[in-house]
């Protein structure tokens, strides 16, 4: 099972959960409150759904009855630019999930930032371990979203914190399918009718952006029904 | 000399410091002044000298006629405390440059904070290298001081940015002794009179913490006269 196990005390600290809102960090949610006292934080960065995206991570904390929880802001993201994520002269383009390039929607490094967010809240909790629901395959061509990347942060972590510190991230989710999140969610009773995962800030979910196109056939291939309302 | 070259066509492409407002950055900001046009990024985080820091990077920018300035705001590292430069119920200790552990004035996982915002500005604008004055053997023991930790870091932006950034982060003064940094100091003329480096934010600064400590130390050890006033 993903994320069941962590060595040593691991499993009596508390650990930090990144949670956009989004389905995947939902998922990624579910395991962490299953296997541990699980301390969730969201990060506002001036990105265009960041109301919409701070009621269901707040939502989501709720259901799952989380105490500790922390919302950062950041406003370096939107004051750069750079992506159609955070600058409202750039375009949501529509959803071209063949594309092999690093698309619009790309923020600048941007788990960098919650990364570094959550490795200094956990050196003051003393959490062990950093749950992302970050995936490669399926994750729109993100740099930071592959193995690769999280290999290199954990190595970062190993040298830039106190020494002896166990801290780690970890990345369940990382290899599968849209699909197979979707199926582990539904195991896990995620409540994905508090997620919210649409690059617009409309009440509705558009159904046309990358990322309402990768969610909807994730619960397409899954051979169940997304529950949020969509235009 | 530390600094000089770039390869490829690093030297014509903008160059980011990260201008704390202290006698180090400011010896970074002389070098990379020198060789590239530079872009300066100054981050407040709530520190307790917040405004003394913000007012030296603003001086030292105008003293290098840096058009290119941004200032990120970070609130999180005084959200989360567990530092006394960022929590004002932690005491700042008196100097002990003895010490072998990481001290209370370690605010954890900072510079990665620093870093990933000066990669994402550098993502937008272009910028090949990005310069930060950290020191190692002269550092108070801070993990990310080190250049293992600069090593691990430029290993996250080769695999988390887009795919053929030259970017990369670069340490001048890593190997050096304060009294060194001095003597470059001296050398290309930098404005160490408009410098801070005390960790309290008092009028004239306390010459009694560490970081007042190490600088004096690298004054004298470089036979100058430190240009500050002092309480």
């Amino acid at each position: 099972m993903p994320g069941a196990s962590d060595g040593g005390d691991a499993g009596r600290r508390p650990a930090i959960v990144l949670v956009s809102g989004g389905m995947d960090s939902c998922v990624a949610a579910a395991l962490a409150a299953r296997d541990h006292e699980a301390a969730f934080l969201h990060v506002s960065y001036g990105q265009r759904t960041e109301g919409r995206e701070r009621r269901a991570f707040e939502a989501i904390a709720d259901h799952y009855g989380v105490t500790r929880r922390l919302t950062a802001r950041l406003d370096l993201l939107h004051a750069i630019g750079g992506s159609c994520l955070t600058d409202e002269a750039i375009a949501i383009p529509a959803a071209n999930l063949s594309r092999a390039d690093v698309p619009v929607s790309y923020v600048p490094f941007r788990n960098t930032h919650f990364l570094a967010a959550a490795v200094s809240w956990a050196e003051v909790i003393g959490a062990a371990s950093i749950y992302i629901g970050a995936v490669e395959e399926d994750s729109s061509g993100y740099p930071d979203c592959r193995r690769v990347y999280y290999d290199a942060f954990n190595r970062l972590i190993e040298v830039g914190t106190r020494p002896g510190s166990p801290l780690r991230v970890v990345t369940p989710l990382i290899g599968m399918a849209k699909s197979e999140i979707v199926s582990l969610g539904l195991e896990l009773k995620a409540p994905f009718e508090l997620t919210w995962s649409c690059y617009g800030a409309a009440e509705r979910a558009c159904g046309a952006c990358d990322s309402c196109a990768l969610r909807l056939r994730g619960f397409a291939g899954a051979g169940a029904r997304d529950p949020i309302p969509y235009a």
